[in-house]
């Protein structure tokens, strides 16, 4: 298997439609990495470690030595953006990260500067941006390779990687234009509509046969047309929306109640956030998409059809707060109402001071860097071993999505495993005691 | 594999020494679930399913539809105690259960009176009971396993075993008495102090070749010499400590936090309870025996010299507070200090209002049956594959326990899987997408 | 002063236009004290005490034995809903209290049977009550100062008092119609639609020189046309909106920030509740009625226009989320920005575990008795030494209202200390340590 | 009374036994104030407005525009410490206030030398400072007293105030040496242990007539002798222990619950900190005195013997843990549990993210300004009006202590009124309404 990897030779362009608080955490922090100034802390491909073969091997490598990834240094930023903003100006402005930070960066960061967006207003009723293409959908998609392929030789790359970092889109769903290629195709030249900004951009990525992966919660690259088009160019497709901050929790959490069969009859799950994520958020039509992809997780998890007396009556509510006053610090409160032995009820509590640009940025690492790794090993198409990363990741047609963080964990790991030619894990780990089994 | 396990056939009798808070939640439970008054919430042998085969098999049995166990309706309970309160009154002072469920049972618990303990005010100075055996250790022993051997005859039980729920003695290590069963034997009859009276009953059960668990954090079957004996008698056993509470969230999120590469740089819990348990906790060499078991966790889990950058430095601190007004509704406080991206600081904060023995008791009922199950499937010694139930996993010399509960979930399931012929679950899931391999 | 208090003798009535989870806590619960089954906790007329005189006096009697109030014994039991069921039927749905103690009280509360309310369904469209009187806004004031008659004469009282415990009606203002009695009385005679259904009710009881308390957010009898009424007839009235949870630990803690010159940049609050009350508050139209009553209280307290830089630019934000789970057991988190010594940031949470109905019952017994103690000491219009149980306190026009409830309480003794001839408080006490002044 | 009071003329000395953080984060911080750096927020003398005359006059002036004061401007530091660090290095080191602040004021802070301390280590097990005087407690004495005489002349001042900020010192309680001024001279000659080092300071600087303050919970001035000696000398004495942080609140929110008749079984109140204060309270000598301090409070409000069915039963449990990773920023969980309407139950949890010395400094400053105002009115001894300020605070014997912070409000700003010729208020404002009253 591993013969068949391509090696991470040259290269890699990283283009982000969107630079703002997540696309220039993320590039300021990397740029810090590099010169040394601080840790990628968050990144499971830079940080984590991966066992291999038995316990008793001791043979706990870090990802990044076990799995042939892009080095940091052979990185290239580029990206699209409806403000002018470059990227110390857009950071500065997201109040993410410290201003000595920043400063220590800022001429690696002023540097990039936004390519004009494929913008419609239609999608981000708050946003009022005017660094935008202008044309049909056709034409901005042509645009949209353009600047890809421009890029490309301008920085003399070998390989590029498209993240979508831009606003949540206001709620849609799929619908007839988005059903096949061809009137995928037939839609951009009819400028219709119902294709959204950042299909705009998954296409032109995928025509290109360059890997895209979508941190926001519409749908994207998650329609038939688009997935079929991945197939077709042999590329890999991955979404969507960063699991972070409150979904992150409950996905850890929910597995545990799970496991011990704890039932649970109320969810209630809300937070307070006021950055401009947070302001695009507050219009409801771009809250209805969010919601939608928050919701779901608990079903996923909790399968309440199979587990009806535990899982069968559960009320689950989120709320989302624009509150100026913590800026990117979103904070969180979840209340649980469980019930366990003869049902007798108890309650958790969660509340999370967290940071979400903070949680996504080392997410869109990942995911950049393990679809330029797909890519070279030849996978193409749905990449499921990266929902550990997706609050709502997409699945083969009829398959049920798992949000379980830790089946996810397992997927990915024995991925990587199945990959690279290691033995994968089963925690069964009999031998240990029984000298009855092979497995580990 | 599945031939090689004897049927549950016959009654099975369940023997608890202690019979406070947990062992008669569990009694009175069982026996409203048996009048169909009340769930087994809880428990995973009685309310959890197993996923067998693909996903798209759709295969997804009860526990106890899939793995032969013995029923609930074969069950006979008896056990020991330093008072001579029968389970309903005993039931009645701990308060667990409302006085309306217990007096619907009532007939039941009534019958059900305590054997005399073997007991030595030393190893929990709160407690002082008068309903106690007397002579040498080596003769508590001998009057232990004729208690047991009674109780079998009396109630024509088919099989027996033995879960610990007594008060947590005081803290010990494992000294040379403990080292092998030729000490140890010696030990009894020389009444060596060293030995605990859980130890007592341990040795009395794994002599009979009955199965033992234990529920407390002091070490008990925890010890060389009772090791030796159940592989001599071919006896499963399982310990140490019920994984509840406060220190199962820290299982389930502290996986999360690692999954994601996540610092932690300080984790602070702190409990309230006010029940008797919390009365002999509040003694500080009993509370030891709490700490150590409740401390070990997070460096199983995190494994700080492997990731030093991330776990190296942990400030881990655990308070347990004695607080009469919330009776056995024990609450804790857990304030994590985590680092994400580039070192910023976040907060996760938990607040968990649970029923200690709410949580236990369906532990406890699970130890029993799978101890019983894993007697009959020719399994002896220890048990890994329990480990999913405790705070402090025995686990084979030299082997790291294991606390990340859903690395232990797997090895449960998986172990369930193998035993019963099916195929272990591996999450590759490539299968779908790829046609490449073979594997789940 | 005392001299002119009329005595407590006779029976007193106590009528509740809606008889929900308040109005039926609160007549349970007195028919428990009565039969000596519970303490009234919660009622400062029933279990608070006061200090008199000196400190070194150590005078500190009951209210009740204080001040000349009814006697509990002495109350008499009625009211109007929309819904048929007897108060112990009402009481069983709202689930607030344990079936047992209402069982104890079964017969006193199935007499009581609620008289056809007046209601315009307009006013609550969450409810679809068919128990209703008809005619004109006329007609129907008419028929409720005839039932006030009626339950006076046959039950042979002395004196009534209403407190509306009725569902919060959908936000009004006060318009034109509700400037003068004329034009309020040929509003009523026109059937005019913006006079409230509560505004029925308190016409009728001022016309007839009865006390009318408002427990609900709505106007009613918060206007200039009944504000007279209650002078002319020599009326005490009272509202509006019972202070209880979150807000009332909002007025508690804001006088405590504001006490020590802490600054506070934002104050988040949300809380969810399941009842009846939740579901009514869950159409946008009559949550904007609590979400104003709501926020007034901390401009109230903490006057940002004079203390600019400490309050100049609090961002305030209240959301209530209907939540069935829960029921009665409102639970509520409020997240406090603050900021100290050099602007630098803290924050405090809080999160309360309240029951709603539990801490309305004795404000709205409160509420009554001193409303009658009024009455017969001779004051009439504004009570505003009552703003102490209410979250949006009537004030005499131009006058701002006082929100701290420190300042409340002191007035509202002060003001039973000057009634019944006892010095007033200042806090002085310059004379324990100086022998200089007489103040204390 | 306005006449007698003397100008705030010339310049006046603030001399801190003590240079931690609490006096750094003070001194730092008026420093920066003078530069217009930041504002002394927390500080009612300097942010605080007092309401004069009926509320329709609108006049409310800041406290510092009402009464005469030091002006910030005319302050000069001084201070003694255990350790050589200079204000800059010992700023630094307690890590409260930004590096990037400290720099904007170290030249004014690094001129500030710590004056050799009068210490015994005794008092303070885990403290091992050099800095230290030598010779018998009298010769300690005189040594302060030539310190305080130095330091008056050298830098040119009109007036001098000391307020104690050293750390904690062990537990004791009053001894007959500390009985009379005579025993407790004789007990200085004779070096008696039992003089306490604080007690040292507040000896010299009181036989110099010039005011003392206490912000730690030692009793230092709260024995007879130093009581005797301030009356003696004219001069005014404040103590003890800054009331910051958790029982800030606690005395906030415990005249809530009582104002409104709710009963309280159990208020269990945590919290961590890892700044040099936790360091020397993990001591539990000197835990024990703050524990004592902190345990008073809910007794002065409650009152439980003259509320037995409301408070008569409350289990009140305070821990303080040592906790590194969050340095000055104490973070502290209160869980109250309440009853309210016939008993049933509620919870209030607060969680307080607060930093200590943020909030303490504020208070020292307020504290010495208004000791020198105490003085220059003529007021001596113990000035109970300053209990506002303090956990534990000094009344006249035989008169308990008033911890209610808003009591303890009104009568600070009833005796600046009355000091100033105001009318005191009693809010009961009966006039507003009735024309009946001439009180306000
Ligand atoms: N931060 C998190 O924790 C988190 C988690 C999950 C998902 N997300 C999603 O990630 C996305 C980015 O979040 P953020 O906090 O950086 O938001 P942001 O508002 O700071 O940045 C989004 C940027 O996208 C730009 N943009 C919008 N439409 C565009 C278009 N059509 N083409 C190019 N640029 C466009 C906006 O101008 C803005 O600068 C959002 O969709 C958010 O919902 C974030
Ligand atoms: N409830 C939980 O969530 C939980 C979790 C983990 C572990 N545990 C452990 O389970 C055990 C039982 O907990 P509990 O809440 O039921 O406590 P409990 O105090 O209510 O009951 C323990 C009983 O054991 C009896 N006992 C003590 N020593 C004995 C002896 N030598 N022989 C026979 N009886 C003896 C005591 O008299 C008492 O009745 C404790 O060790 C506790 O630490 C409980
Ligand atoms: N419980 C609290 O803590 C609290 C606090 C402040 C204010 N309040 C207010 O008190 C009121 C009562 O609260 P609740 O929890 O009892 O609500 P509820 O819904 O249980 O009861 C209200 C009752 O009023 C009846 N009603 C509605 N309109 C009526 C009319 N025109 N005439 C007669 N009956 C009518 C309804 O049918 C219902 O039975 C609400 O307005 C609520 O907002 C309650
Ligand atoms: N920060 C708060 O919120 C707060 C609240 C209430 C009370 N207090 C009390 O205020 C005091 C100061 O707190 P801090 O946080 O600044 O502590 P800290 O430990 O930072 O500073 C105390 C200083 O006092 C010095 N010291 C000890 N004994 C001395 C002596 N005999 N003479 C001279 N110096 C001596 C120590 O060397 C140290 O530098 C403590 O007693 C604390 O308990 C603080
Ligand atoms: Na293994
Ligand atoms: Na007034």
């Amino acid at each position: 298997m591993k013969s068949n990897i391509k090696p991470a030779e040259g290269k890699l362009g990283i283009l982000l439609p969107g630079l703002g608080a997540v696309a220039t955490t993320l590039i300021a922090g990397v740029e810090a990495v590099k010169k040394g100034l601080a840790e990628p802390i968050g990144s499971l491909t830079q940080m984590g470690t991966i066992r291999l073969g038995k316990r008793t091997e001791n043979r706990r490598p870090k990802v990044k030595d076990f799995v042939p990834l892009a080095d940091l240094n052979d990185i290239v930023w580029g990206g699209w953006d409806v403000f002018e903003d470059n990227v110390y100006e857009s950071a500065m402005n997201a109040k993410v990260l410290d201003a000595g930070l920043l400063n220590s960066v800022k001429d690696e960061l002023q540097k990039i500067k936004p390519m004009k967006a494929a913008f419609d207003k239609n999608y981000a009723k708050n946003l009022t941006g005017t660094h935008v293409k202008t044309g049909t959908r056709y034409e901005l998609a042509q645009q949209v390779i353009a600047d890809i392929q421009n890029f490309k030789e301008a920085n003399d790359l070998e390989r590029v990687v498209l993240v979508w970092c831009g606003s949540t889109e206001i709620y849609y769903e799929a619908s007839d234009v988005h059903t096949t290629l061809d009137k995928f195709e037939a839609g951009l030249k009819a400028d219709d509509k119902l294709i959204a900004p950042s299909m705009i951009y998954a296409y032109a990525a995928l025509k290109l046969g360059i890997p895209f992966a979508n941190g926001a919660p519409n749908l994207t690259v998650d329609i038939p047309a688009l997935i079929d088009l991945a197939r077709e160019t042999n590329t890999p497709i991955a979404g969507k929306d960063f699991k972070t901050g409150q979904t992150l929790m409950k996905t850890v959490l929910a597995p545990g109640l799970a496991a011990r069969s704890l039932g649970v009859s109320g969810w209630f799950s809300t937070n307070i956030l006021g950055n401009r994520d947070g302001l695009v958020l507050d219009d409801p039509d771009n809250f209805k998409t969010k919601e939608v992809s928050k919701l779901g997780v608990l079903e996923d998890i909790f399968k309440p059809e199979e587990n009806p007396e535990l899982y069968g009556d559960i009320y689950h509510k989120i709320r989302i707060n624009y509150y100026p006053p913590h800026g990117d610090n979103k904070e969180s409160w979840d209340n649980i109402d469980i019930f366990g032995w003869l049902g007798y009820k108890m309650q958790i509590k969660i509340n999370f001071l967290c940071r979400d640009s903070i949680l996504a940025a080392p997410i869109a690492l990942d995911l950049a860097l393990f679809s330029d790794f797909a890519k070279r090993a030849g996978m193409s198409g749905i990449q499921e071993w990266l929902s550990f990363y997706l609050k709502s990741p997409q699945t083969a047609p009829g398959l049920p999505a798992e949000s379980d963080i830790f089946k996810q964990l397992i997927k990915l790991e024995n991925t990587l495993r199945y990959l690279m030619g290691e033995d994968l894990i089963t925690h069964l780990g009999l031998d240990y005691y029984e000298e009855l089994v092979e497995a580990k």
